[in-house]
């Protein structure tokens, strides 16, 4: 299949122009509101012209070869529409139609079902069904279902949504500048997987951004974040289904299966990719990215405002959302109280009073010497953009801005605003032209500028960029591992166990707590007796023979009298740990993503704080310590109370052992929880005191 | 002081009337613009007209009283304007000039003492210094600093802000509609306090918000928040401070101190005041209280959008928000199956899908249906309401929803968009008379609605209105009670402590053991050793006299050897408790509000994840139940991993009792530390183990 064909066609038709209200109506508006009318046709059995232009009755007329076809027509008569325009060379085509796997009928997906096969046939690459089409800006073309306001709309966004609503929604508002603007439907012949290969290889594409209901191709989604985080090119993604209410809408909607919501999270952290929870917020974040003619050096802002409630403001928000404001340097404290009225503040963030911003010279130093300061990344400009201006300061602050890029020596800027408000577009265009976007309000900028903190934090030097996306794993058989082979599972990968063995008679037993040494802790052997303690078949702190000799007996006792149907393999016996700070590391398999390994300490840590950390494999030594390193219990590591720091270190490599067990299994390994696996002080290691594995 | 003169005058003069830009000019623009002119004055001793209007040369010219005087003149001469005002009658005053406390110099401030003398002189109702002004919009009074954009504002708001630039933000605002603004600056005369009060009382005020940067009559402020619960007038407040550098913001602009900022959580959470985070969020949730007809029956939402992508949003933000959507009832299902299309799931969110919009009356009718449902209390209605109407469908939808409201049985309504957008001028107004307001988009509009929910949960009939606000404590000197001491004092207020008391001898130690029973804890007993198990003044579990006996000497011995200056009363001996979960109760007297309670559980609880609860005394059992049922460690007291359920209410009626001993002592207590306190089983009680008390 090849995207360009669909995307960037060199001809292409309308089958079902009409002059209606309605899709065919609209697209044939559209490209005459936008487009280039060469290599553009029309066709329909039943008129000679559309808007006066040129309408032919098949599409066996047209007087070329095309590239992409529009098929706006009724559902049954799609399949023969898109043979006629294969025989016409097309090997794109956007459908609209209805009716599809998204009704949720038997029908309906048998319908889609036949369009994959006739798309596979004929090499073709279908947007839709189910979708209102798509623009590419940089080329002008248009095959999209819906009107909206005219303006230009060209610049760096590459959107792909499947939701056509929240499409039309970004294209309607005045701050959103696109490269391709896609509505991709049900996604089900071209995946959203494929649009995002596009749009990470296109050049004229600045910033992506993804309104993601749900994925079809693991691994190919996971090349494309790959490729994107190599290049450097932010993905910014809005994610249905953080609920389990929006996790049945998304169902419903596209027919997509929304997958375990913080998989997705886990993965979007390892490749960098933004998260964003609405599509105000997704327009705010691509914006700043396709605006800033660069992005900060280093991820630290400060903040300039006209008045004290402002910038009082913009501390509070700033520390909400995590923005980090240096304190200013002392050179830069010096040329402030030089520029400012004496009973101004030369602190970050800056409250300017009103003063300066009426001398765009004044206002052009200050901004100058803000930037200057070693420390500052980029400045935030606060000021509430109006559409009528009733206050000239936006003039002489809007000149201050151009004389400091024309020096050169800029970092960069956005301005917040601190209220909804019409923006005047004659400023809000010379600002964007000098790189500056105008933000939404504080809640919504701080929350972008905290998404691009993140992003400049972000290396993928750091990261393992790749998951263990199982091939045909079916994990719907579950076999639970008795404790011993489990434990010989983690020992295999080099994770510390105690040392032990499965003993069948007393004797047997004496002998391997002599061999472990004492003291030692007896536990029934058998997968079929899940609460061992609870009947009896676990015996604690045995200090010689004559205890482990009664131990085995009496579990063995309590096995035949309470478990009478369980296979019993014989009594584990173990050397018993030193108890240690007790954490857990368990390993879930997702259908779609494979293993990921998650971290924490356990007890009410996990249980009422949900403190834990998720990775999914494989990953190494570093990112195991840094998950260790993001869980809210770390001082508890690190010396808590005057205790010794404990063994982080070796933690970790637990931690990335598992990774690689899990990553190693992932055809076959459903669950696996080491609980609890004990941490000793700095250099004396952790050790696994339990660990169950359920293999498919 | 008579705010009725000053913000509801009968006539008002304009000192420094003009027509140049700047303050005078602007007051002069905004009176022409808006107001009536029957008993407005215009006065400048160089002019004979302002914008031909008459001006006068001195307020003893005018032809009759004034009730109140913009001054609009340099500094130097506000102390004579105002006093020739008096002169003419005036006893209220707005006063613009700054140069006073907010420019932090040893003169600003002397000459803000002075004005307030005057104005103390004089009975003068003063506005400022350093302020923009009001308007009152019912009665038409135009007395503010900056222009805007002409438009009707008149409404149900009543804004008050200690900065001018943040309250002329809301009023350029398209969406707010006022009954009074006012730009408060210094608020050093007529306090924040009272501009709260005249709100609360006025009846044409449906809502309060409120920008505070700091209180200065603490008990005046209490007074006015329970009048608002009480009254349930909801008042909204944007407060300055949460942040460190935000505090130091507020003291430098207005010079106010902000105060413990938790403090105030805690003092708004006990009044059902309505915290938010930034202007926008201000501007939304008083425009849903200012428009809705009548505030929902019940805390509970349904959501209904016409794309799938919108629905999903709205779950997933909805759950973000803690909004509770309820399942909708059979008779409901029912209902919407026969007016939607087939493939759509008539579940709440409700995706209705688009094609019902383009249908007053099936539109109306799905509205009504989900309307009906016994379980909603108020419907968001998802649409991205755009400055240009493209899509005819918000015609018809309004047609539906105006249906509705011609019928009569309605539920409160309001519109969710999804994107920042104008919004298209005609039906924001017609969806606003219908009292539908339009919120900003989710992130906003959400926010909002969370608000509204705490609101009409919260129940004045639950809390204790009242602080122990201290009246001249001066907590300065510190002193540190004794553990003894420290534990008769929480005895005489009923809380439970082990039996015990200072020895003096060996022989006395042992006597007092068999007294309190053994297993007994000697502790030595002296203010000035604070870490006592650090230097050996500690011996637990003690269980004979022997033992005692030799506990004793060593106590001795070594607090005669590692604290030789420490002065010792003897030791501590005490019954040794049983342990149980250990929790903390603290009190804290802030300078301003008084003494407020913390509990929580301790160790990490406290430490690491800040898991506490605070409420200002005085309260009682039953709010002091609710705090501990809010601790996000609750489950531990509720029968952890099949542990017997802890004694939630006897902890309670501890947690009351500190409370009433605090507020009792809120001219004296310092500090308060209760650590541990153990919790015992349903039933068992609790007892304090551990206590210190520090007093001014």
């Amino acid at each position: 299949m090849d995207l360009n064909k669909l995307l960037s066609p060199r001809a292409m038709a309308v089958v079902g122009a009409s002059e209606k209200e309605g899709f065919g109506g609209d697209t044939c508006r559209n490209i005459l509101s936008y487009a280039n009318l060469d290599h553009v046709y029309f066709v329909n059995p039943g008129r000679d012209e559309v808007f006066g232009q040129k309408c032919y009755k098949s599409l066996s007329e047209l007087p070329e070869a095309i590239d992409m076809v529009v098929v706006s027509t009724p559902q049954r008569i799609v399949p023969m529409v898109l043979r006629e325009a294969w025989e016409k060379g097309a090997r794109g085509a956007v459908v609209y139609a209805s009716g599809y796997s998204e009704v949720g009928t038997e029908e309906g997906r048998a319908a889609e079902k036949e369009l994959k096969e006739l798309c596979k046939e004929l090499d073709m690459a279908l947007m839709g069904p189910n979708c209102a089409g798509f623009v590419n800006y940089i080329e002008n073309t248009h095959a999209f279902a819906f009107i909206s306001e005219e303006r230009d709309r060209t610049g760096g966004v590459g959107v792909v949504s499947q939701s056509g609503q929240l499409c039309l929604s970004l294209m309607d508002s005045p701050n959103m500048k696109f490269s391709y603007a896609i509505s991709a439907g049900n996604a089900s012949i071209v995946s959203m997987e494929e649009y995002l290969h596009f749009l990470v290889d296109d050049e004229s594409t600045k910033v992506v951004g993804l309104y993601l209901e749900g994925v079809t191709q693991p691994d190919r989604f996971i090349e494309a974040l790959k490729k994107a985080a190599l290049k450097r090119k932010p993905v910014v993604v809005l994610k249905a289904g953080s609920s389990e209410k929006g996790s049945q809408v998304a169902a419903s909607h596209t027919g997509s299966l929304s997958g375990a919501d913080r998989m997705y999270d886990a993965i979007f952290k390892k490749f960098g990719v933004i998260r964003v929870n609405d599509m105000e917020e997704l327009l705010a974040t691509t914006q700043i990215f396709s605006t800033l003619p660069e992005l900060p050096k280093q991820p630290t802002f400060a903040s300039i405002n006209l008045s004290g409630g402002e910038t009082g403001m913009c501390a509070d928000l700033g520390e909400a959302f995590e923005i980090p404001y240096p304190d200013f340097a002392p050179e830069t404290v010096a040329r402030l109280r030089e520029l400012l009225p004496s009973y101004a503040s030369p602190a970050n963030p800056l409250d300017t009073t009103a003063t300066i911003s009426y001398d765009a010279d004044v206002y052009a130093d200050t901004l100058q010497a803000v930037m200057d300061d070693p420390k500052v990344g980029l400045v935030i400009i606060g000021y509430t953009l109006l559409m009528e201006i009733a206050d000239p300061c936006i003039h002489y602050m809007t000149e201050g801005i151009e004389k400091v890029v024309a020096k050169g020596q800029t970092k960069p800027m956005v301005m917040m605003p601190f209220l909804e408000n019409t923006r005047n577009p004659e400023y809000r265009e010379r600002l964007e032209k000098l790189g500056v976007p105008v933000l939404p309000p504080p809640v919504y900028g701080f929350a972008a500028l905290k998404y691009l903190k993140e992003y400049l934090e972000y290396d993928p030097g750091e990261h393992t960029l790749a998951i263990a996306v199982p091939e045909a794993a079916d994990l719907d058989e579950a076999k639970t591992l008795s404790e011993f082979d489990s434990m010989q599972l983690c020992r295999e990968y080099g994770i510390t166990v105690p040392e032990g063995d499965v003993a069948t008679s007393a004797d047997h037993a004496v002998a391997t707590a002599e061999r472990v040494g004492y003291p030692v802790v007896l536990k029934v052997a058998s997968a079929d007796i899940p609460h061992k303690s609870d009947m009896g078949g676990v015996k604690l702190h045995l200090s010689d023979g004559d205890a482990v000799r009664n131990a085995y007996q009496e579990i063995m006792a309590n096995a035949g009298a309470k478990a009478p149907n369980a296979k019993v393999d014989g009594v584990f016996v173990q050397h018993m740990l030193e108890p240690g700070l007790e954490a857990i590391i368990g390993v879930n398999n997702d259908p779609q993503f494979g293993p990921a390994v998650l971290c924490g300490l356990g007890g009410v840590f996990v249980e009422i704080f949900k403190d834990t950390a998720l990775l999914p494999a494989p990953f190494g030594k570093t990112e195991a310590e840094a998950m260790v390193r993001e869980l809210k219990a770390l001082p508890l590591f690190e010396g808590y109370r005057g205790n010794a720091p404990l063994d982080i270190e070796a933690l970790a490599a637990t931690i990335a052992r598992v990774a690689k067990l899990a990553a190693d299994n992932k055809e076959t390994i459903r669950e696996l929880d080491i609980n609890p696996v004990f941490i000793y002080e700095q250099g004396k290691g952790v050790c696994a005191a339990d660990a169950l594995v359920v293999k498919a």
